[in-house]
């Protein structure tokens, strides 16, 4: 009975843990898409509330460390269990890293705002799209304990990574044809390289998920 | 007499983490300062045996985070130890990120070697030395538990964003005056910004030393 009852809390412990990264996870895709947002529609307001945002995500990964701690001393957990807490808290940073990518694409849209635009956005909006959905799989595969969605993930970096490299070569064809545009492409590129690191994140996030279902290391095994 | 027994080999566990994360932080600074040699002296060899080199890192990541799963598991550590180990598990995903970043650099380095020199490198070398020594400086201050080193190493990074801002406005004064420059300068530019995101990794461990030292979180408080 007693037994019973504390499998019941630790299970509540465990699914606070769940549901708070979860939550972390959507104020994450929020935020990716009102950096986002603030560029593509010049809104410097939007802007600078996306990097007072911040602190929300800073917040969540605070009491998410401090009850994944709370529960690896009080609960002591074994094997799945305490490969779920340690994951939730490495994974805790590449979320509130990610947070930090948006703040930088935030910071890169006020900039933008202020001078005209280069050209319409649209490889960018898709680039972060995709990122989002990455991040999106990588927290569900995390929560759900799916593997072949892990691996999925890990797939989809590639696409990221090609649209960062025509994005790139773009810009440098801008840069070559007209120098007044260097600094603004530069800018951009930077944006580019914000999304391309949180891609990098979900892709991290997603390798630690396959290690905890599989039991075993692979993260240095996937090409 | 049991009691001290255990004590004595937990404290082994401690010890063997803290000289395997001393281990991977010393060929992380050879990492670095081998990548920045392969681009300084033009050393393309030097440059794919440094890319090489990132298996051993993450063979050392994969075996910290095992040992750490090992003696949360055995030893069911309380309060400091526990913070101890639950921050090594964290740490060791930042070292074995700069070692990915050594990685990009030694890739540039490879691409840069194969045009003419741009210029001589002065500041990035710097920038290096400055980046590496925040990184060795982090990894004392967490083995040590030195709260007043790692607030050194949180304030050294403005150091390197310095660095880094004026590298990338040199650059922009290359690529304005000689547009057949701007390739050269991108690929410089990459290198600058991984050197700052070194520095990053270096003051995210230092700000998470500080978190273990003084038991509460300061990350996102300083400035």
């Amino acid at each position: 009975m007693e037994r019973e009852h504390l499998s019941r809390r630790f299970d509540t412990d465990l699914n606070e843990i769940r549901e708070k990264l979860l939550e972390m996870g959507g104020k994450v895709e929020v935020m990716i898409a009102n950096a986002m947002q603030s560029l593509v529609e010049r809104d410097t307001g939007l802007a600078e509330r996306t990097i007072d945002f911040d602190h929300e995500i800073n917040q969540l990964e605070m009491e998410i460390d401090e009850k994944c701690l709370e529960v690896l001393a009080r609960r002591q957990p074994a094997a799945r269990d305490l490969r779920f807490i340690t994951l939730a808290l490495k994974i805790v940073t590449d979320l509130e890293r990610i947070g930090d990518q948006c703040a930088n694409i935030a910071k890169r849209a006020k900039e933008l705002n202020k001078e005209p635009a280069l050209k319409p956005y649209i490889d960018l909006p898709r680039m972060a799209q995709a990122a989002s959905k990455m991040v999106q799989e990588a927290l569900d595969a995390f929560v759900r304990g799916d593997d072949a969605l892990a691996i999925k993930v890990c797939g989809d970096d590639q696409a990221v990574d090609d649209l960062n490299e025509q994005i790139q070569r773009e810009l440098l064809t801008f840069m070559l044809g007209d120098p007044t545009t260097i600094s603004r492409a530069i800018k951009i590129n930077h944006v580019s390289k914000c999304l391309e690191r949180i891609a990098d994140h979900a892709t991290n996030v997603a390798e630690m998920v396959i290690f905890m279902v599989k039991g075993k290391d692979i993260r240095h095994t996937i090409a």
